[in-house]
């Protein structure tokens, strides 16, 4: 086997023991029960997708894919997050009648990493798509969802910060003139470099009440209230639209009841490019990365043909079993040890087990070595050794 | 978007819309769980292996595996398999104490195709190992478990043959004195090609006596009275000792009550080569290949240091949906439609009866452009709109 070790894998990626399985499935399945309830409908891509299409009309960076190259000499790439793939299906496929859709997905996504940096390079994503509503009742519908979910998976404390990408685009267009200047500063919002922020900002060549106006900007974190502030800081037009959205999306949380975990961020942006609205994301108490986020995206469908809106989020299963903790251990399955004379009764008395619905393994005799060892695994052990009657 | 249409996917490459999800989840979750009553512990490993390991371990054809070069320069592939990576996860983490060790998967695997011809790249198996434990008890229990598993998914008719691979490769070498000749002639039987078989027996060197033994050998499939008829063909221990397995897998089987689907067909190979012993595939009506397969195989974990024998099957997810033919489509999702006035109330609304576990989808009546159109996807429409106490 090379210089690699038997047992080594791929940088990034990881196996699931039977332990953590189980709990990632208790918290899959929770998430996903209350994603149906609220009507929402599971579907799947492939793994395996054309660079040239999902590949490039992803916001995942370039040097973050898995590519290789097929049999007819075409680039394909391993789906570096599912909201590209949904779109794509919706525009071929779903979106005919152009009614409001719900869609839901739980699999696997794929990100190279560059070293071992304890970042997974496959995890699991759970989201949702509502695509071809473009009412804030959407936006707000997903958010109120995601804090079900969330509860319903057994978190109890996180924290959701809401922003709208507009508005940052427009101010920092409004204050600094150009593109390229409002994406310099963007990038410190990004990385979330406040004080790399403030730095630059003392730096530009502005008006000071301009430069106080972009420090003034990152204060506008908190709740209900920030809506007052965000308008005295913006004059431009769409600037005040996104905030007014943003009012709008407050009013519905409101209505849900779920504005207990809720604060609006306006200095939030994404790496996700594509988001051209409300954008969220979601914190847990002693987790350094978001567990999950989301946002409206009005463009994306047009890339494959269908001009028309969708929201969204994506909760990591990874982020949130950390969050949740130590995995609480529950030994449950039974087992029946026999001995080839007693097969058939102890064929019979499992079947009977696990008719009550009770997790019961069978093992013959012949295949441990170990007794002792092998039925301290279980909750309860029946021995059907020797002949019948004379077991112990 | 260069040559390629924006909606094409890579070949042999399928999404998974709603109805269909939802069908293959079912199924899913009934197979799942009869494996875990069983005993069976659900465990997961990266799609994304190195081709040195797990790649080269696997029995799967060099050109069928979808291969990439990470950061690293290493050669990856995407799992074939998942016996490959169980086995190499058993060796290294689990099997400690050489304790028998029940485990099972639902995973997608892949496998390239050279040309669109109806086979997909990517479909999910769900299998289970038996490792650890060398009884002939562990193959009973995993064809018990087979056939429970199938009947919970639905599956009615079915059949199940098994074979050994030692009889086979015992006999042929006794008779045709080299590996390469009796491979030559296992190849018409990996291939179905009973015609081309006996063929290629009347033309070859033998005595009259020996080619009628390889003529008769293709009649041993059957009942329970195969098994003599096996016993008279061969003189070689080994091959006698893979019939008295047989047997007693047989009488396993009738202890489990389960022998109505099982018919013995010792002309049964497999591509799988790390097959060592008995090994078995499973057909339903009306699907041309086989909806799943297994057998012993006790030379894999050797190829991660461990000396030990496994036993397990997969059962091919597409195949069995394929088997069970139309779905049957339900729909019970509600619907509350609502305007601002009533939005609240509609929240409210919605939760009660997702409170009661009926699935309800709230959607604001500015979201949508065609009402008929929309409201006709539900079992249940409930309109709030206008003011409260005036809708309809």
């Amino acid at each position: 086997m090379s210089q690699l070790f038997m047992f080594e894998k791929p940088l990034g990626m990881r196996d699931t023991l039977p332990e953590l399985y189980e709990a990632k499935s208790q918290v899959q399945d929770a998430i996903e029960s209350e994603m149906k309830l609220w009507g929402y409908q599971f579907m799947d891509t492939p793994a395996l997708e054309y660079y040239d299409t999902v590949g490039t009309a992803s916001a995942i960076l370039d040097q973050q894919l898995f590519k290789l190259l097929d049999n007819q000499g075409h680039t394909l790439v391993l789906r570096p997050e599912m909201t590209t793939p949904i779109a794509r299906v919706a525009a071929s496929k779903l979106l005919q009648e152009n009614l409001p859709l719900r869609l839901a997905y739980s699999a696997s996504v794929f990100r190279a990493q560059q070293r071992e940096g304890g970042r997974p390079a496959e995890f699991e994503q759970i989201g949702v798509e509502a695509i071809a509503d473009e009412s804030v009742s959407a936006d707000g519908e997903v958010i109120a969802l995601m804090v079900s979910a969330l509860r319903e998976a057994g978190i109890k404390s996180f924290q959701i910060s809401v922003g709208h990408i507009a508005f940052v685009q427009e101010l920092f267009l409004q204050i600094l003139g150009t593109e390229e200047r409002a994406q310099a500063l963007t990038k410190f919002l990004y990385e979330k470099n406040f004080v790399g922020y403030r730095e630059h900002v003392k730096s530009l060549n502005l008006s000071s009440i301009d430069k106080q106006r972009l420090l003034d900007f990152l204060k506008l974190r908190g709740g209900e209230e920030v809506i007052e502030r965000a308008l005295c800081l913006i004059e431009n037009e769409k600037g005040r639209e996104a905030i007014q959205k943003l009012k709008q999306l407050w009013d519905i949380v409101v209505d849900y009841g779920e504005q207990a975990n809720l604060k609006l961020d306006l200095t939030l942006v994404s790496h996700m490019s594509y988001y051209t609205g409300i954008l969220f994301e979601v914190y847990a108490d002693k987790v350094g990365f978001p567990i999950g986020n989301g946002g409206r995206y009005n463009l994306l469908l047009e890339k494959f043909g269908k001009t028309t809106g969708a929201t969204g989020f994506a909760l990591r299963l990874d982020r949130i079993l950390e969050a949740l903790g130590e995995l609480k251990k529950e030994v449950t399955t039974e087992c029946v040890l026999f001995s080839g004379e007693r097969r058939k009764e102890a064929f019979q008395l499992a079947k009977a087990k696990r008719g009550q619905g009770i997790k019961t393994l069978l093992q013959d005799i012949q295949g441990v070595r170990n007794i002792d060892e092998f039925t301290g695994q279980f909750a309860e052990v029946t021995f059907l050794i020797g002949k019948a009657g004379k077991g112990s």
